[in-house]
């Protein structure tokens, strides 16, 4: 192990029963062959994280132990292991939170996110990276140009969900896109259909707020739902050829269904119930593709592409920054900030973050 | 024009109201510059037909004032048109049965089947082919070789929409494919399927006649959905990557979404309810592309080899043979003969359909 | 025909031999049921323009009689057809200048471009639209937004060019691209990459200051092949993947060809000799995809998109404007004025033009 | 290690220098972790063995030291490492014999054929797998069913080259091919195309005992190029749109991309020589794609499945069997006997083999 200056011990955030986060000190572990070992400096907090600090589970995904969340993350090597080149010490990185068994026939494939062994962090048991220190296979771990913040770094991860969604959907120029919800990923999905060359991107929500961000990011026109129906927004003129269905809400998945044009791709994003009530009609008449993404596979690469040469902007994205000690805040953070759309946490402390 | 033999006046059989053929005499239509006039020598008859003739009407679609129902056909050219080879006078033909404007998106993006303008025979208020005669652009017909029958050559049309249901889901030798219901549409996108080269078709349905047909014309296992589940019949193997379904039934959808593979494509071509309660997680965790299909495109030369080649056996699916006066009976064959598959009509005299 | 203003006769520039142009009088045409009559604003002067002019030939397309050239037009619909909406009168258009016959296989399958009975304006022997006014089928000719010029309707056809290869290269975000050969169509090539989302594209000439506008349009880097080989330019670092080749010169192509990453795209553009010496190791040993384009399909709605967004900018390639009169030297500007790129012909004047 | 029987020498045929192979004693290797031991049982004989037999090099791979040649390979699994299921013992198993490093970008977007990482049996310094055991990753060796003879396993290999070209070149029903080459991997492609569905499959040689075997083997027309050209085989009808060129010769590749259908690929398998004039017109007019296959990926379980269904026969190409003593005699029958096609090697025994 090639290494500079990782000490014995570190602190971790970790939820211990639903709706309580001690800060731990564990040892820092070490990496193994393939691996490198990265000290934490910016952690997204994602819908995933508050479910399980919330409600202990996602579907079948229970918390039956203590649990370390996070997954969207950036910071720096400082040791690496034996078959890792040891050049890649004090390397700035992006993490890829999901490794996959890479000998299966998904994994063969190409679509490794679909591993049935995959490894991800903060899905239980798999703790995630809300620590000082974490380590992570090498080739999950992607180099950050100076130009990309740790920060911008974190968000790699929702924008990978964008780009993932945008590919399956072959977003291009002369693409009409629809994204309803215009939450952290409804905006990466508005911003990443714009940088896929989509030149009419319609964004809708019933926050106005919210709307509002979505143009200054881009949008070329925005819905807001809570007056405007889908149906009358797009009376006279062409559908959408793309939905990136963001909101996890019925009605608006099946508004978006109606005005999809025809061969139009609806991919399902958010999360929402059990079933969704499907218009057959729609979907056989007008032989849409309907589909959902679950996390993405390739994307890391890109991702820093866009960001690094300013096509995605993720700094407007980031509305509040927290301590490790002040995880839970960061988790609620959007209870009783209307404004919040993504919380930061730091476990190396803000200022190594801005290094 | 160029014409043979073609009389001033032809028998036609009229629905007239709901229940109520009546055969009428017409005058036999003259082609425009760019059709042939078609001696029609075999009609299938399809589900849509019978639902016209029970209900007036299949969803938008209302029948208003007399309609010749029929759109599965193959008969003889007798007349051309001025810009149209006299040559073709004599030939064999098969009929497409959708003529498209050719000039819009859709039409000059090759997804001519969506075209917003699409003319459709026995779709109100278009005349279908259940009459002596018919005209038709020349390129909607296509030559026979001698050795497909004028039967085979009506059962064009419904194969071809199993073949636009494989070339949706990209079926393949290393495809595995579940077919849910084994009617004259899912006995045909078993075969297509097969003949698309994959080696492992399932087909599943309550009716353990259908079963057996599909047995003998390839199938590689049979499931009896009222005795095993499909759940059980996927235990512990991989799940079907493409779903071919073809019973338009919620459960059976349902069933057949839940036992698709990762990254599996579920074609809805049975007519069902309004909206299908689709199965969220599947969808999301496996991304699925769950479509429908709408009639088809580009199909004719490839169903003529398939069928030509003896790759797919349409034969054993004509189960009755009818002539014009006896439309009604043929329309509810499937009513009193249970082992009944596909009716076929033929307007010029069963001894034309058989030259 | 609903009309505004059309006068009986109009001026045309046509082609009587190799080196000869003749401005004549000739009846203004009628618009068939189908068609609208244009009143002709500007016309871009392509290499093929120039080619015919120079040596009556292209190949097999041989100049046999008098020929009007042009083929890059925009204009102002003064008059339609009986079948065309009267409201089109006055519009602005941009005309897609290929005609196919819509009802071969290649049609049908979306492939238009492939048909074999193509009329193509200016490509012997039918007549282009170096003249006041062209009858035109209306859905092939294309309404321009007011922020649209006249000039940059008229490019439109060359960026369809652009458009086309990036789509069969299945360009976007994450995807290198390299542009061999810096005139007017890799300049357009290149301004296309990056619309489509890629955030590197290279481009190599010889020619500096073509470098330097493909600088100014956005290339992310340029590379001057009379100094620095390809191979050079991308040691040590990842290769193109995709090849836009717009050079037509057999060493840049082989050159391109040895850079290309695995599993890359080569798209030939340009026009070049006989054949090409591929160099055989390289397209198996990364299993290269190696292609031409011919003409395009269904790009001019995208293209219009892209430069009403701002995403493509065509003014700065038109370098040189010319009334119908200076035919001749707008043909062979390019040998004169080394800065030149793109010249324009305006049939009605210059004045209507810039309306 | 779970293990039955290995002992702890074994015997294998060692390439020394050009033209002398010397049966050797050896260590039986131990499997790693996630390894296999195999008892080999059948290897096929490739052109590749014989040309490093022949010329000690293939382009860039030169061998510079005793080499086992070999990779054609099925045989029985006798001990496992101890990552792997024990219950794998004495499972018959074909070897896909490339193993990728599963890391880098090509491994993790499914096309890891062209890894730059690739360990590839009897790729010099790899060693092949003519010795009565090889070690090999589990994920790697494929469970044959008991009606796939070790014979056939073996012969999954070249199998597998057929497949991934067809899957390249989107053949499929109603797609017409063409197979430019009656050797071994020519007799494969075109079967293997017919098992895509391919109704229309055109085999070319100049060996009319070939061109038998291809007719027997389901070929649905032969072409003798030593009498008939191409073009002539194909005047008046339209051309193929796949060449499946087997053949490495240059003449032979341009006549098959001359006739060739409008959007057709033609696949380069044959190895030829350094360049190929290719017709640039052609290929731009036509927009013609042409590619070549490096191996393949992800071919194995779609080759057990062709061959276990009788979609794919390989028992009729396997023309001469030999001990491992008579490895040269193996590598040089195509020489003497004009009806060898494909040469087998029992390193365990020729009983063995037939188990």
């Amino acid at each position: 192990m090639t290494s500079t200056t990782a000490p014995a011990t570190m602190r971790t955030a970790v939820l211990t029963e639903p709706g309580a986060i001690t800060v731990e000190s564990r040892p820092v572990p070490a990496p193994a062959a393939d691996e490198v070992l990265i000290e934490v400096r910016s952690v997204g907090v994602c819908g995933s994280d508050t479910h399980y600090f919330d409600h202990g589970r996602i579907g079948d995904h229970v918390v039956t132990g203590p649990l370390v969340l996070g997954h969207e993350s950036a910071g720096v090597i400082v040791a690496v292991g034996s078959d890792v080149d040891p050049g890649r010490v004090d390397e700035r990185v992006a993490i890829e939170p999901g490794v996959p068994c890479r000998s299966c026939a998904q994994c063969l494939a190409g679509h490794y996110n679909l591993c049935p062994d995959m490894v991800f962090h903060a899905t239980p048991p798999v703790d995630g990276t809300l620590a000082e220190y974490v380590t992570h296979p090498a080739s999950f771990a992607f180099t950050l140009p100076d130009s990309v913040s740790f920060d911008e770094g974190a968000m790699l991860e929702p924008l990978s969900v964008g780009i993932w969604a945008c590919r399956r959907a072959s977003v291009g120029p002369g693409v009409r896109v629809l994204v309803t919800g215009a939450g952290p990923v409804g905006q990466l999905a508005a911003q990443t259909a714009i940088a896929f060359g989509a030149t009419e991107v319609v964004v809708a929500d019933v926050n106005a707020h919210r709307l509002s961000v979505a143009t200054s990011l881009g949008a070329t026109e925005v819905v807001d739902v809570s007056s405007t129906a889908l149906t009358d927004a797009y009376a006279g003129r062409p559908g959408p050829d793309v939905v990136l269905e963001c909101s996890g809400h019925e009605g608006s998945t099946q508004a978006a269904i109606r005005v999809a044009a025809p061969a139009g791709r609806v991919v399902l994003i958010g999360m929402g119930g059990d079933t969704l009530a499907l218009p057959l009609g729609d979907v056989q008449n007008r032989e849409l593709w309907v589909t959902g993404v679950f996390r993405y596979a390739n994307t890391w690469p890109t991702a820093i592409d866009l960001v690094a040469s300013g096509r995605v902007r993720l700094g407007p994205l980031a509305t509040g920054h927290f301590l490790l000690d002040d995880t839970a805040a960061a988790l609620t953070a959007a209870r009783t900030d209307p404004g919040a759309i993504k919380s930061i946490i730091h476990p190396a402390g803000r200022e190594a973050a801005e290094r």
